[in-house]
């Protein structure tokens, strides 16, 4: 085989591997979404899949490994998103309306993410946990800080304390996506639908701007 | 045994009743703070208590019973409190103020609470769901309703949405002592101290408050 040849099927095999983990993500993420939980196995997704769980494994590692690569996928595309934001040229009050729905757009469209970064997160030793600290949470915390830094210099803020926004901003944003029994309890539906979605995420950038506002 | 010593005993016996149950409810409470989970065994919270595990399915009938029962005693002071709150002569500001420290001290003192209820209410159809459901969820939003309309009406606050407010209010306030990871990553502390919730509760309070200021 030329090496021209050895190129074209390096490239090919690439491609069947980036397909076959994007396949296997996309079937945990379906699983999970209809389920309404993470707890599914290897052997459902797979299944779900058409593949093997011995598939899944050699893809992945492990579960962990797996649901590691989804949260990396499900939260890749809002990172990113936010950090070209910060580097915009809009006024910090309209940067903050626009991360308030990207989160809440974010967790809308995967209703199990907020459980599944729990898990991940819950023991802080763990290389999961690590990654997720590092390559999520970190530049998250640190462009709504700059948001907002940039807001309280401009005069458009009011000296507001960046931590105990985080927490007010995510809180606010998550809970609607963490509590089933609530979001039944009040609109008669056992999912969010994205238009409530929409008026929620209206709602609380309202609230939020007005709150802080100078 | 006359009437009045089978009374003397009767009361007697519902002392140690409420004494064991609560010691038993106590034991399991001091575990899952310290551990930061609610994965604690029967056997672990009967050794925790000096007694043994069959002792613990006597009085709750099972872990569920018990899971049940804790939240019910964790939720039943705040509720109590809160149902008085609706009737007090404040006027609806000062109320939500309160009743926004009220949920943040809640979850401050009872770190596990978030995932208790989380796992008490995930089935639906269950017994459990049903009683924190009617017990529990429904009386809080409809007392935070009351307030918010009581605060409409009188000019005090916007026309917000009550069930926006319910997941902005509650998913601001419980969001903290459901993240110990992203606690450590901003404060380096493992918890939540009680002065970092008491500001963070005022800070919350300030930012709804002026958020919804007519």
């Amino acid at each position: 085989m030329g090496k021209k040849n050895s190129e074209a099927s390096d490239a090919a095999s690439v491609e069947i591997e980036l397909s076959t983990r994007e396949v296997l993500l996309a079937a945990a993420s379906e699983l999970m979404t209809e389920m309404s939980t993470t707890e599914v196995s290897l052997h459902q997704i797979a299944r779900r899949a058409g593949l093997t769980a011995p598939l899944v494994k050699y893809w992945f590692g492990s579960k962990d490994g797996l649901l590691l690569a989804l949260a990396e996928r499900d939260t890749e595309v809002s990172l990113r998103q936010l950090e070209e934001l910060t580097e915009m040229d809009l006024d910090p009050a309209t940067k903050l309306r626009i991360h308030i729905n990207g989160i809440v757009r974010t967790y809308a469209r995967y209703p199990y993410l907020n459980r599944l970064l729990d898990e991940l997160l819950w023991d802080r030793e763990s290389k999961s946990s690590n990654s997720i600290r590092m390559g999520f949470m970190r530049p998250l915390m640190e462009a709504q800080r700059q948001i907002l830094q940039d807001g309280i210099a401009a005069g458009q803020f009011r000296n507001v304390d960046p931590q105990h926004m985080y927490f007010l901003i995510v809180g606010a944003c998550q809970y609607m996506f963490a509590t089933r029994v609530a979001v039944y309890e009040m609109t008669g539906e056992s999912a969010v639908s994205p238009g409530y979605a929409r008026d929620y995420s209206a709602s609380v950038s309202d609230i939020v701007l007005r709150g802080i506002s100078a």
